[in-house]
């Protein structure tokens, strides 16, 4: 047995065993642990991690002297004696960087477990973490420049268009269907297709888990959630089509592995309404697994294609949208506020491109305008980009590096959202027609505010008038959100007037002198 | 008695006679037509035109000799031995540049009545007719320059923001308020007001409709329809609330001077829901009025400011719509299409400029895009701007010259519009989810269609893929709608690809090759 004699809070404990690895260990094998603090006793599952290695994660959420007692059949005494491992560990204050997992604070907000509140800023890159050692390193030092702190990506190799090529590795042992018959013209047919593929579906390839775990790791370092795309519909190896069975070994394993990263977000799929072969009832029952199986309550959600799934569930923590409309998409943030209670995510809202389908062409300009949209109507917008490429080597897929307009935008952004006193930024009900306008959501019921942030969007006033009462001070900024300049405009008191340059893209920010 | 011994088909014919003075004329006297050709006898209410002067007009809709005969109460023999003045005058074809009135056409569309189609592209110019006579001089010039073959403009003045000023006259007798006390930020507390005016509303300034007809006739001579807004809320002077009877005189008035240019086109109200006292009752009386004494039928619509009005209603030719959202606007035109069976005119969309206003603030770019947009979904789109100018000379309400930089698009718009076969475009419903797609009305249902035109909006796809059948040759142009450049790519049968500049606002026409 081995492990960490310390570890800090919402650090990662692991102990590692030794164990059988005849038969198949994935199957027939178990290891549990059970954590216990003065403040909290945890049950956890391990895992396998092959060469008759077992290991059990673990998470601590306070400080102070943990006991551990490993249990399972995973020694070469089988089922019949089980024994039983125990041990001690310490769990010191975190570090400067890790304030924990992120919650949802505030209804429609996010903050990390130590109370610093969690302004999202994300990114997708569906499989960054199976391409290449130089095109991961190469992403990660793009991530580490960019404003971005989450960052979606699959476990499961993803086959698409631009997306044709084979991954590092399988979550599978086994072998995949011939890929060389594919073309950009093909591909499409063999979505979903199973024929060709010899996977074995009950033993996993842990190298390809440890990898994707190493990725979680850059990312947290970076302190960048990784939203974890559990299943996905664009496949040709199979795995979006197991059986029920097959599915529950996977993500009970998964679970097992992952759950005890502080960084790991649950998304249960990347538009579950394209598969073919699951149902509702399948659905719900992942989130019954996580539930069941993920003891830190790591932030839960699904991504839809066309229609939502019902967020409303109890086990959904926050919406993760695609736009539904190709015109107004971030716009819609107050209506599914209203509607779901609960934080809106906007994972998808057409990336920054120009390649031939039209979630993927909008323009660097129209990002950040719909940033700024659902930023200031109180959601959380997501970032992508698919620029066409000889390499055919896209962010939204691959990672790489970045080569459109937006991205450079979202620092200014960040640094707003992060101006927001309270957690949170809901939208205020009483601006005008024509603009946008955000106040803190702990201030939204309050007849007196502190803060006002409008946006103006493609629209192009020369001046705007304001009249919050007679007595306060406020100070006054102008913002270029696309040239990224920031205007102190001085104090104002009563009704006044701020010129401003007609042109598009501009907000004001209004504060209280304090 | 004065009239022309020969005129030309849709030209005008005015009898003018010489009548009583005394008493009040507009109320005391009538003077009525009745011209007869050989395929129509015509009816017609005259007007009196002030300094003793009686006037009847008529439009001829054939050619030929038609016989008329003047009647009614206006001649010094009072009512008690009305005389009848009769004569003969001929009708010639028209002249090349004369098609008669527009009509609706093929349900959505619009045609003029020899059957030219008519692709309205209309600009908004309040009280253009009511300025100077230097700045009416500027507009013309502009307008001659211009794609623009429609303009809304007003009877009444307009009191509003940026128009404090007097009109150059008034359409009664009198004095107006003192408007030395009116200023860009106490002027909303006059709208509305009757207070301080001394018109007597029983009697109209003749000179005042005098001007405005030789405008309709300048608008005529360039190939401009005339859109003609009746009533409308921005009312300082109490136009806007005179009593039922009044409105009466004034619309039967308006009727009777203006029915007869071919190029008139009746606009009921603009923003009819913000009359404070006028009730749907009234808005039907009005319309009644027009369908009574307008015996040419011209096009008649009413224009909304939030709600619109119901344009199921018969007498509603085609809608006259303001834009109900902020963002979608042109997006909406298959949805009124479907919902009214009627052309759906977009009359305000909001306009190119950058005054305060979320109406008036919109770039070129997006002017542009919603007119595309709304061509290729089977509408009509209006224009109008409202730069800030030293002088507040707004073009949306002043006219003058143009400052913006979508007006300079439209000839090339036009150009793609005329080049429609038949009559009008529809939505194509069967073109991808992130494009739009106009195809010929008239070939709507037909399996095999002639003419596609795509437009991608905001997207910016760098190649598309067409596949209408394997028989026919079609040939393409891909259109810069922004940049102007139409680029002929060829011919090209089956299945073939289109490379595409990855720039927004483009558009692709696939004609089949005759």
């Amino acid at each position: 047995m081995n492990y960490k004699k310390e570890i800090e809070k919402w650090g990662m404990q692991e102990i590692t065993c030794k164990g059988v690895s005849n038969g198949n260990p994935f199957t027939e094998r178990q290891i549990r642990g059970c954590f216990q603090g003065a403040q909290e006793t945890v049950r956890v599952d391990g895992f396998y991690d092959g060469d008759g290695v077992y290991k059990v994660r673990f998470m601590p959420s306070f400080e102070g002297t943990y006991t551990f007692r490993i249990e399972g059949n995973y020694g070469d005494k089988g089922a019949a004696s089980e024994e039983a491992l125990t041990g001690t560990f310490t769990v010191t204050p975190p570090s400067d960087d890790n304030h924990g997992p992120v919650r949802v604070a505030n209804t429609y907000h996010f903050a990390y477990e130590d109370g610093k509140p969690y302004y999202s800023i994300g990114t997708t890159c569906y499989v960054w973490d199976l391409q290449s050692d130089e095109r991961i390193t190469e992403t990660l030092k793009t991530l580490k420049k960019s404003a971005f702190n989450k960052i979606r990506f699959c476990i499961f190799p993803k086959h698409y268009d631009y997306n044709l090529g084979e991954p590092r590795s399988y979550p599978y042992e086994g072998t995949p269907m011939d890929s060389s018959v594919l073309t950009k013209d093909n591909f499409q047919e063999y979505t979903g297709k199973t024929e060709g593929n010899h996977f074995d579906l009950t033993r996993f390839n842990p190298a390809h888990f440890r990898h994707i775990e190493w990725c979680v790791e850059q990312l947290q370092a970076l302190g960048i959630e990784a939203d974890l795309i559990v299943m996905h519909p664009y496949d040709r190896w199979g795995f979006s089509c197991m059986t029920r069975e097959q599915d529950h070994l996977y993500w009970k394993y998964v679970l097992a592995r992952f759950a005890a990263y502080r960084n790991i977000w649950w998304s249960l799929a990347n538009e579950y309404d394209i598969f073919e072969h699951k149902t509702i009832e399948d659905w719900e029952g992942y989130a019954k697994l996580i539930c069941e199986h993920d003891p830190y309550h790591h932030l839960r959600s699904i991504h839809n294609c066309i229609a939502f799934y019902d967020h409303s569930r109890p086990w959904v923590t926050h919406c993760s949208i695609q736009r539904q409309d190709i015109y107004k998409t971030a716009e819609l943030v107050n209506e599914w506020r209203e509607r779901y209670r609960k934080p809106v995510v906007l994972d998808e809202i057409a990336y920054e491109g120009n390649i031939q389908h039209g979630w993927g062409n909008i323009s660097g300009e129209e990002m950040v305008r719909r940033f700024w949209e659902a930023v200031c109507r109180g959601g959380y917008p997501g970032h992508g980009e698919t620029y066409m490429s000889d390499d055919d080597v896209l962010w939204w897929s691959h990672g790489g590096t970045l080569h459109g307009e937006s991205h450079k935008r979202f620092h200014l952004l960040y640094q707003i959202m992060e101006e927001t006193p309270g957690i949170g930024l809901a939208p205020y009900d009483r601006c005008g027609w024509d603009e946008v306008c955000a106040v803190p959501e702990s201030e939204k019921w309050s007849a007196i505010k502190s803060y006002y942030l409008y946006y103006y969007s493609f629209m192009r006033p020369s001046f705007r008038d304001f009249h919050f009462d007679d007595e306060t001070s406020f100070e006054v900024r102008v913002i270029d959100t696309w040239n990224m300049t920031v205007e102190d405009r001085g104090v104002y008191k009563g009704k006044f007037r701020i010129e401003l340059p007609g042109r598009p893209y501009m907000a004001v920010q209004i504060r209280k002198v304090k």
